[in-house]
């Protein structure tokens, strides 16, 4: 169990600096992990991957559970062998697509939840399925990711009585994975849930840790709360989770969620955005976005952003790149994921040296000052 | 003048081997170049095309002087500098796409030819142009490639009247590019039409070759005669143009069109099959092809190709290609126009050694062998 660790390097305030080892791999954090929904980070190969920076990928369980099939991936050595990423990895357990996704094409209910599991319909051929904690374990284990999650129910964030519930099923179901789970080379982390309510997320808290998960997810937020009620919630609950254990925010990818994250305890992060914007033609930089579908592109002969190193930075400019979204070429997407997700590896990297000199709330000042704007302090 | 030197290195039989000279680098020959249409080659990024070994890229006249246009282009430092590839690059004239793609979308006649050019509509938004063989080498010294084709007329190959009436048209216009080409870091090649006549092609050659071009082309093949007509017209054509200028062989692209090709004396050749195929998820080999919907490659967690060592076949097994291209992944479009185009370097860079070394009979014998299949010795 000693393979799990989380090393504490630094903290300032509620931010800190780790290190969490796995058995592919230490992952420094705080970190930003891209989203590899079928087993691709989308349009990117593991090699541009990896010369980003990016030490954690996440894979969709839900989508590897239907095509190409859990057993399927194990009967081929597992994930990290199927999809050539030899460092370390997440998979969600399905839950959130579950929710999410499958619920039919003509907005027919065809998705219910029960205390024992969820029946839902794939998205793909409208086949009906079940997933149970124990299923979900099953599946988790057979792609063999280095840290998988416990099924849980993402309620709307600001409804006391649903969240109420969830919760309760959220923390049979916790246990039940627990129980399921028997893979030593897999960390399987707990999911917080409890909405915006800080009761219920301390009670949450207090219910999966006496379980002693070896790291905790923070669920249930970035799916429709203010942001100022998401770092409020954040701030009341991250300083809560044990302290020697990663923290994990699912979902959070802007430059400025990852900051004002970190600024309140969380150590990972995932989100499909840096790539999802990008094969729309937008890109991220550290003081805003990009439109490059805007004309005034057309000409612009510089980089997309002139500090950044990332490959796109150092060959192509705006007019390239708008060219190529315009056209709706392949390279374009491409081009603009590498740079996205590298500016948001970038703000983890830089918060992370900042956390371990004891300069972040400095650095965190600067980024919102180049932005022309003060802080969020919700929850501060 | 002297910039654009064709080296002869050695001939086998008529397989050539040399070195075209250029002001972005040298050519080793015979070569294979990549389609970037719209100055990408699609799903690949430049480096990825250095690693595969691409001397050549090839870009669309047309298709970039209607997006984003060729003087943005040249106000943005030229084609080379826009995609990013500081490696030789050649466009063609924009003639063979006028004639094939702008046609109008209901079937009516939008293009018409006169002696004196052709108008047509834009494929994009049916806005009306005319090409001129002045105004196709304004565009291509405003693109900046380090060769530039011609404008000319591809007519149906087995129609003689046809090919003698564009034959004439081909060969004034030919004169003209010559007259109001003025860019002296741009080789121009003239291109030998007369469709499948060995008496039209030869006039084509005496012609053409008086006109003095740095190099060659070989067009109006691969447009729907025979193989056999393709290899019999190459054969009577490629030995009467001269020894010490490039050979170029358009649109021509698989591997054993390569390997027919340079038996029958070509030095360049450029298509768009590979990249395309790839997109619809076929793997080309050195015997064959492979179709990675097929579901027999659901679990082959073998390579593409077991002897080729580019970074698709090095790193993803053929069950993970085709999960990709099942589930439309842009990955899988990435990694098998990789492995294709590298597959086609590899032909031309094989071939290139063993004519080197005196062997490339046996090289082309073992390249069918492995086949099954005797060589076609059509022209032979």
């Amino acid at each position: 169990m000693s393979l799990f660790r989380y090393e504490l390097l630094a903290q300032e305030g509620e931010a800190r600096a780790g290190r969490f080892h796995t058995a592919h791999g230490v992952i420094p954090t705080p970190i930003f992990a891209p989203v590899g929904t079928r087993a691709t980070v989308k349009a990117v190969t593991p090699r541009q991957l990896e010369e980003i920076g990016a030490a954690l990928v996440l894979a969709n369980t839900y989508h590897l559970y239907l095509r190409p099939g859990d057993e399927r991936i194990a009967r081929l050595g597992g994930l990290h062998r199927f999809m050539g990423w030899s460092g370390p990895i997440l998979t969600d357990s399905g839950g959130f697509q579950v929710f999410s996704l499958a619920g039919g094409k003509r907005g027919e209910s065809l998705r219910s939840i029960d205390d024992d599991g969820v029946t839902f319909r794939s998205h793909i051929d409208g086949s009906v399925h079940r997933f149970t904690p124990e299923r979900v374990m099953e599946i988790e284990m057979n792609l063999g990711a280095d840290i998988a999650m416990v099924l849980d129910e993402c309620a709307p964030p600001d409804d006391y009585a649903y969240n109420v519930e969830a919760l309760a099923r959220t923390h049979r179901w916790a246990e039940r994975c627990k129980a399921a789970h028997h893979r030593e080379d897999q960390a399987l982390f707990g999911i917080v849930q409890g909405g915006i309510f800080p009761d219920l997320r301390a009670q949450s808290v207090e219910f999966l840790t006496a379980l002693d998960f070896p790291g905790y997810a923070i669920g249930g937020l970035s799916v429709g709360e203010t942001k100022e009620a998401m770092l409020r919630t954040l701030a009341f609950t991250a300083p809560k989770l044990p302290r020697h254990k990663p923290r994990y925010l699912m979902g959070v990818g802007t430059p400025e969620d990852l900051i004002e994250g970190i600024a309140r305890g969380v150590d990972i992060f995932d989100c499909v955005l840096p790539t999802r914007v990008a094969r729309n033609g937008q890109a991220l930089l550290r003081t805003g976005k990009l439109n490059l579908r805007n004309a005034r592109f057309a000409e612009d002969p510089a980089p997309l952003d002139e500090r950044c190193d990332c490959y796109t930075c150092r060959h192509f400019s705006r007019a390239y790149l708008r060219h190529l979204v315009v056209a709706k070429e392949i390279l374009g997407a491409t081009l603009l994921s590498i740079h996205n997700l590298h500016t948001l590896l970038t703000v983890v990297r830089e918060s992370r040296e900042a956390i371990l000199q004891g300069r972040f709330a400095d650095y965190r000042a600067a980024f919102w000052a180049a932005r022309g704007q003060a802080p969020p302090m919700a929850g501060l």
